[in-house]
C-alpha cells in the first residue's frame, strides 16, 4: 500500500513549485482540509430534514444509521464555526454550524441544562446525560459559534453550560458512577478536557479564572499524570499521584497523552514557558517511542504499562484520532523546537497515516484499522467518529508548518 | 497449527480401545475436564490468604491481578459444587466451592442483598451492583452449593436472592440505566439468564412458579427474539417483537443465541416437546451457518444483521465461550436428533476449537483470538473469563456423548 494517488499528485505539484519542505507539508494539509475532508462532510453529513448532522456514514459517505450523538453534533458545529472564523467567512460554513447549534439547543438538553448523550434523528432523547463530556463539547461549540456569528444567546448558554460543568466536575458521572470509591483514582480525562475547554472559552470567562484553572490543570497533568520514571502519561493515578497496580491504574492511552501534550504546548506558548514546552515535547517523543508498533507500524490504542493483558479487546488496533493527535503534537513540537528528531517522527507518523487511513476513492479517513493496518471497520463515521479530529488536525498541521515554513 | 500433542495422544489411546466415535468424544471431554481444565484452576486460582478465587491468570496460570469479580467467584463456586454433586464426592472440590461461597457471602453484598460487581482481593467493594446478572450467578452458586453440602443457610440465601432478582428484573440496571426509555427495546440477556436460573433453582422454588416462568421465557425467546425470517436470535427487539433499525436492534450475538438454544433443549427435554427441540436445533444450525467465518474458521463474536458496521470493535474476534457454547448446543442437539449434519457441525467446531484455543503447554484455553485465529490476549482468565464455560462445556459434552454412545 502506498500514499494514495490523489495525495501523491498533490505532493508532486507542491514539489514542482520549489517551495521548501515545511511549506510543502503546510500546503498538503491545507489542500487536504479544503479539498478532501470538509467537502466530504458538506456533501454527506447534513440532515436537511431535521437539522444537525448524520455521523454514521459508510465508506462512501452514505448514511447507515440516523441516531444523533450530541457530542458529535457539537464537535461538527465547532469545526464549521472555527473554519468560518479562522479560514474564510464562507456563509455556507456558518449555516452548517448553525444547523448543529440549533439542533442541540432545541433537543440536546434535559430540564437542568445537562446534555443528553444521544437522540433520535428528529431529536427525541435516547441516552441520558451520563457524564459531562458532551457538555464540554457543547460549551465549546456554543462559544465558538457565538463568537463568529455574533449570536449573544449562544455565548450566554456556553457560559451557563461551563458553570454547570464546573459544578458537576467533582463527580462527572453523577448518579451513573459505578465505582464505590473504595479505590480512589483520579481520571486523566477530566483535566484534559478542562484544559481544552478553558482555552476555548477564554473570551467569555474571567481572566483570573482562566489563569487559575490552567495553572492547576497543567500542574496536575505534568506532575500528577505524567510519570517521572517512564515519561508516560497514565490514564488514572491515585490522588497523591502514585500508581495503583490495577487494570485502571496500569492503563496507558497513548493518543490521549499525545493530545494532552499539544494542549500543554498551547498553554505554555501563551506564557512563553520554554521549560514546559521542552517537557511536553520530551513526553511526546517518549510516548511515541513506547507506543509505536515496530512490527506493523502505527500507534497502539491501549497498553498496560506492566505488559499485562489489557481489558480492552481493541487494544492493538490503529485508530484515526490517535494518529491525528500525534501529527498535531509533532507539528506543534517542531514549530516550537525546530528539532530534527521531532521532524523525523512527524514524517514517520505522516507516512503511516496517509498510506493507511486516507481513502482516495471516497475521501476522509477510515477510522479503525486492525493491528496489521488493514481496514477493520468500513466506515467514515459512527457513534465515536464524526467531523472533528480529521479537520482539526489538517487545520493545525497546515498552520504549524506555515508558522515555521514561511 | 494442529490439534495439540496432548489431545492427539488421548485420541490415539481412545481409538486403540476400539470404542465407537461417540464414546471417543465422550471420553475425550471427560479427560479434558478431569486432567486438564479442573487441575488448572485447582493449581492456580485459589486464594489461600483471603479465600475465594483469582481469575486474572496469565498464560501460565500466574496471577496478574488480584481484583475479584463477584460473578466469576460465583461461577467457580458453582462449577466445583456441581462437580462434587455430579462427578465425584471429592472433599477437595467441596472445600474449593466453600471458599468461594464464604467469600461472596461475607463480602459480596450491599446492605440490601444486591451483589457488587467487584471487590479487592480482601473483599472491599469496588464496583456497585449495577445490574442483576451477578446476583443470578450468586443465586445459582448458593443453591448448588447448598444442595450438595446440605448447608441450609446457602439455600435460604439463594431463595432470597432469587426473590430480589425477580423484584429488580423489570429494571435490571436500576439507577444505572442510561436509556431514557425513548426507544423501547427488550434485551435478550434477561430471559436467557432467567431460564438458566430457574432450572438451576428448581429444587427450592414452587413447581408452579418454575413451570410458569419457563413457559413464558421459552415463548419469549422462540416467538420474540427468534426471527422467523432469518432464523436468528436478535439481542434486542421491540416489546411487540418487531425489529428496530438501530445499532442495538440490528445486533446479533451468535454465542448468546447458541447458549440459549441448549437451555431451550434442556427445557424441551423435560416436557418431551419434540417440536420445540426441532425448532431449537434448526436455530443452532442457522446461527452457525450465518456466523461461521468461511475464510479463517471460527464463529464471529458480534454481527450486524444488515451488514452495517457494528459498534463492537472486537466484533470479528473469536472467543472461547462462543465456541464452547456452540459445542454444548451441538452435542445436545445430536443427542436429541442423531442427525448427521448436526454431528458434522460438531466435528467442525470441535476441530477449530481444539486446534486454536487449547494450550497444550500450560493447560486450559486461551480466551481471545483475533479473526485469523492467532492468540490476541495471552491469558487464561481475567475480568470476563474465569472457571466456568470451559469446565461446563467439557462436562456437558462428556455427558451428552455418553448418553448416545453407550
Amino acid at each position: 500500500m502506498g500514499l494514495n494517488v490523489r495525495y501523491r499528485a498533490v505532493l508532486v505539484k507542491l514539489e514542482r513549485r520549489n517551495t521548501n519542505i515545511l511549506m510543502r507539508y503546510s500546503n498538503f494539509y491545507k489542500d487536504a482540509l479544503l479539498n478532501d475532508i470538509i467537502p466530504f462532510w458538506e456533501k454527506n453529513s447534513l440532515d436537511k430534514v431535521d437539522g444537525g448532522y448524520f455521523s454514521c456514514l459508510d465508506n462512501q459517505g452514505k448514511v447507515y444509521d440516523t441516531d444523533k450523538f450530541m457530542w458529535l453534533q457539537a464537535r461538527q458545529a465547532w469545526i464549521f464555526s472555527m473554519l468560518y472564523g479562522e479560514v474564510e467567512q464562507n456563509s455556507t460554513w456558518l449555516n452548517i454550524a448553525k444547523s448543529g447549534i440549533d439542533f442541540i439547543v432545541k433537543n440536546g438538553m434535559d430540564g437542568e441544562g445537562n446534555f443528553y448523550f444521544s437522540t433520535t434523528r428528529s431529536g427525541s432523547a435516547l441516552v441520558q446525560p451520563y457524564n459531562i463530556f458532551t457538555d464540554c463539547f457543547a460549551a465549546m461549540a456554543l462559544c465558538q459559534y457565538g463568537k463568529v456569528s455574533g449570536d449573544e444567546e449562544s455565548l450566554i448558554l456556553a457560559e451557563k453550560t461551563y458553570q454547570n460543568i464546573r459544578k458537576r466536575s467533582s463527580s462527572p458521572k453523577g448518579i451513573y458512577e459505578k465505582n464505590t470509591g473504595g479505590r480512589q483514582l483520579k481520571s486523566f480525562a477530566l483535566p484534559m478536557i478542562l484544559a481544552n475547554l478553558v482555552l476555548e472559552l477564554e473570551g467569555i470567562l474571567k481572566k483570573e479564572e482562566v489563569n487559575e484553572v490552567l495553572e492547576n490543570i497543567v500542574h496536575d497533568i505534568m506532575y500528577g499524570f505524567l510519570d517521572k520514571e517512564t515519561g508516560l502519561i497514565f490514564e488514572s493515578v491515585r490522588p497523591d499521584g502514585t500508581h495503583d497496580d490495577s487494570f485502571e491504574g496500569r492503563l496507558i492511552n497513548p493518543g490521549h497523552g499525545l493530545e494532552a501534550m499539544w494542549f500543554v504546548i498551547d498553554i505554555a506558548a501563551r506564557n512563553n514557558d520554554k521549560k514546559l514546552i521542552e517537557k511536553a515535547v520530551n513526553t511526546i517523543i517518549h510516548i511515541l517511542e513506547y507506543a509505536w508498533d515496530n512490527k506493523y507500524g502505527g500507534i497502539y490504542y491501549f497498553m498496560d504499562v506492566r505488559g499485562k493483558p489489557p481489558l480492552q479487546l481493541e487494544h492493538d488496533q490503529k485508530l484515526w484520532w490517535v494518529h491525528l493527535e500525534a501529527l498535531i503534537a509533532l507539528a506543534k513540537a517542531y514549530e516550537c523546537t525546530k528539532d530534527k528528531s521531532v521532524f523525523d517522527w512527524f514524517q514517520k507518523v505522516h507516512n503511516y497515516a496517509w498510506t493507511h487511513f486516507s481513502d482516495q476513492e471516497n475521501g476522509e479517513w477510515f477510522g479503525y484499522l486492525n493491528r496489521e493496518g488493514k481496514i477493520h471497520l468500513n466506515l467514515k463515521g459512527g457513534k465515536w467518529k464524526g467531523c472533528f479530529h480529521t479537520p482539526r488536525a489538517m487545520y493545525q498541521c497546515w498552520k504549524s508548518f506555515e508558522g515555521v515554513g514561511l
